[in-house]
């Protein structure tokens, strides 16, 4: 219902005012930022973004109450998430085969091994 | 370096005793567990999983101290962040729309709208 991708299309959409320049700045089609706006709206309780079509710059599209709410769980989930998570990451990576320097390799190169 | 599929294939060549059980175990191929048996062991301090190649059922393939070390830190990084998201995720889903009581709707039935 809810995920990264659509949490960060809601924040865009409260930046800019809009949707397809929230789309946009996500490299996004409009129809496919609709889709998840549309999406959105039907699944939680009531609508989390509000759009005023037409209208000069299509002004009134935001966040609603509810999509400010929903969108600030869902960030403290991550935070929280990731918070109760860093001591065992910690000690985790302590375990991790030090990298080597790393004599400049290509970043794509696919053909290295390993 | 680590996620869900190598932890679960770790359990697996536990439970096996035998790479090439656990790749299959998962769907996996022989060539595709193997490769994934020699990321870990090169990506921690030490190999992760112990394999005795030869011998009748090639036995003596399974975690070393280390590898338990490395999965149950793993498990407990997931239990942490599960249990931190918990009241936000009961928090989220109170806010979701209740779901219609679904008149045996097929599951794979890709054409259906939204």
């Amino acid at each position: 219902m809810l995920g990264p991708g659509k949490a960060e299309l809601m924040e865009h959409i409260r930046a800019t005012g809009s949707i397809s320049a929230a789309g946009r700045a996500m490299g996004m089609s409009y129809k496919r930022a609709w889709l998840l706006v549309e999406e959105l709206n039907a699944a939680f309780t009531g609508p989390l973004i509000s759009s005023a079509r037409g209208g000069a710059g299509g002004g009134g599209t935001g966040l609603t109450p509810l999509g400010e709410e929903v969108l600030s769980l869902f960030r403290s989930i991550e935070a929280e998430a990731q918070a109760a998570a860093t001591a065992g990451i910690d000690r985790l990576e302590a375990l991790l085969r030090p990298v080597a320097p790393a004599a400049s390799e290509p970043p794509d190169d696919m053909s290295h091994g390993k």
